[in-house]
């Protein structure tokens, strides 16, 4: 699936009639006094020219965050439509008696700006859980957002929903529906609070792709369940997780609104984006060293491929085995044996994998005898695959994550403070 | 429920009849070549002077050790009887093809010197998965042990089933049952791969009341789920945890055979045991510097009070958050919220609590503001308790953990090597 898209630049600008900007507006401290700050902006405002079609979901904890309370509402009303997006780092607005109003304030803002109805903004936040956030900063960022919107400041959008994310994430490819060609692109953010089962982290999915609000739906269910919902960092399901999808239809194709070849084209192009920002995520896990790649094959269905392969990549043990690149392949037998699914242990074999070799460690359930050495030479990479084979069926998945670090404990012991 | 019983010394000794044994056979390696290695015993023997009813419960990790295997065809065979338990710990014996023949070999072994059926003898091992298990130095070790058994050598056991275990982990109460004094103790090891759902650790327990099988069997089921299937210290789910508990008989009280005020004199008897050693377990977690006991009340039924008390001590965030007496009371709340349970998340409090006073620090699920100075005091603490209440109802469960720490990195970056 991986090379059937041409990768393009431009993130969430990649598609026709996208505009986007980032500012700093005061939320983060300044860099100067904050070293777990890594970039400067913390608010971002991105526009469509014409209305898009919407898809979005949320996260599963009980705990929602109060724009996604709004979003959802929004969303509701105004029947799947949506224009413009605003996010804002630092301060997740969750768990706080003002937070609806104050994310309602910040739809408000971006609507009386633009001269769009409130309910077609989406609105998200990110950053600490349960302190109040200072709108008057937001209230003066707005107009300046809107008036440096462009069709190429992703950049400074992308950087500014960053927290303790080190790199910034886009993708964005090009390929051909109903003879046009469309593009979709995305950015997202997170580094730390991250685990399957829920739409994980804030992420954005722009496409010029004319697509109905129900395949656009359906489309994005399907895709995250194994991308984003197959990444874990360390298994904290996050209160503010967000995934949304725009399709404004400026590439001009007859628009997709039923099963098809088009549609499953749009499914592989949102895959190929959300895979790789997903990746992304998994490799700038916080304090990470190493991304995980777990391939699950030889399932008999893809929902045990997926369930062992994220068992595997949640072990906090095998995880601190890879920072030690220790081949200890019976944590990965332990992982793969508390998966919640249905297989024979004894048919299972393992291979780690990275771009120094491979090493077969495990055959039927049992350890074989392997090089160390060979292994210790596997396991300098900075992207580490391990191979499991249920030899049980065709289906497979993958699940992304990263390594357990001294870092990941310095980040997290001192994060809010 | 903690002052009924009275405390004693004794261990697995503690009950009547009981004889123990605890030497150094070879396979840790000699202290002063590994420094991870906190006591040199590695093999362990006891027994009861008498048959014991036994009841046991073993992990549901799909990858069983062959020592589990064993152990439980054996009282399947005996019909619930055993006489004595033989444990080795560094080398799991686990993943490997003669797994089980040499395991039953540690039971032939047994059989033999002590001249009792090989069904009635307990087998258990702890350590590195996937590595050949060297039965010579137990075959020279069973006739030394057997030499070695006295009433009081309860501490050379206890020091033999260790691992990463930094200390000693025993507990014993004396109590009345139809008149007559009995006693019930016990000795469990456990540092790393910790987490509920199974009966988490190796465990051994014993006593001198006089129990039926049956009901000796409900008794653990019912106490295990409210103590050690409610610790975690990283989420892994071991692959050689199990319980076993050994009633001989000799303090000659009628037997227990039907619910009653006996039966439940001895359930609070073995929750007095067994909650203490989970929180031995919990406090001596791998690099843990604080104890974490998350106390859920208010609940609607025992099972969401479970829940929710697990969801908290289970989350790295918190984990880390704690390590660096962070009171980041939004991760407290997330993690309530991705608790598999019903319960309205507007109602919830929330309170930090240790030996230096108390802070609330969330009130019907939203911030309050509280004193930074205050819960920095009352984080310094070594044991922290963090009380929930969903004000939904009357029950109420502890679940029991550990902080994140660099040192549990470190410890499984290099544990196998």
């Amino acid at each position: 699936m991986y090379n059937k898209f041409k990768y393009i630049e431009g993130g969430i600008c990649a598609a026709k009639g996208f505009k986007a900007a980032g500012v700093y507006c005061g939320i983060k401290k300044p860099a100067n006094d904050d070293p777990s700050v890594k970039h400067k902006n913390d608010i971002c405002l991105f526009v469509s020219d014409t209305e898009c079609n919407t898809a979005a979901v949320y996260t599963q904890n009980k705990v929602k965050g109060a724009p996604l309370i709004v979003t959802k509402a929004n969303l509701e009303k105004s029947g799947g439509k949506s224009v413009a997006v605003i996010v804002n780092s630092k301060n997740a607005n969750t768990c706080n008696a003002d937070g609806v109003e104050k994310a309602q304030t910040m739809c408000d803002l971006v609507s009386k700006e633009l001269g769009i109805e409130s309910e077609k903004v989406i609105v998200a936040s990110t950053g600490v859980i349960g302190q109040i956030l200072p709108i008057e900063p937001i209230e003066k960022a707005v107009p300046l957002l809107a008036a440096s919107l462009s069709y190429d400041s992703h950049l400074e959008a992308a950087t500014a929903i960053m927290t303790t994310d080190t790199v910034k994430k886009e993708y964005a490819v090009e390929f051909e529906a109903g003879g046009k060609l469309c593009r979709l692109g995305g950015m997202a953010k997170g580094s730390g609070m991250i685990h399957p089962n829920m739409a994980t982290t804030l992420n954005f999915i722009t496409t010029d792709c004319a697509v109905s609000a129900e395949m656009l739906q359906e489309a994005l269910s399907e895709i995250v369940k194994v991308t984003y919902n197959c990444l874990s960092i360390d298994g904290d399901t996050s209160t503010n997780d967000m995934v949304s999808l725009m399709a404004n239809g400026l590439a001009g194709n007859a628009e997709i609104n039923a099963n098809g070849e088009d549609f499953d084209t749009f499914k592989a192009a949102l895959f190929e984006v959300m895979a790789n920002l997903t990746r992304m995520l998994a490799k700038d896990g916080e304090g990470a060293s190493k991304l995980l790649e777990c391939v699950c094959s030889g399932a008999k269905d893809k929902d045990t491929a997926i369930t062992v392969a994220k068992s595997v990549v949640c072990s906090t043990l095998f995880k601190a085995a890879m920072f030690g690149e220790d081949a200890n392949w019976g944590r990965v037998l332990c992982a793969i044996g508390y998966a919640d699914a249905e297989f024979d242990i004894n048919l299972v074999d393992v291979e780690l994998k990275s771009g120094n070799g491979s090493v077969e460690v495990c055959k039927n359930g049992a350890g074989i005898e392997f090089s160390e050495e060979k292994a210790a030479e596997v396991l300098k990479s900075d992207e580490i695959q391990i191979m499991i084979n249920l030899n049980a069926g065709s289906e497979s998945a993958t699940a992304w994550g990263c390594d357990l670090t001294y870092d990941y404990v310095k980040i997290n012991g001192d994060y809010r403070t």
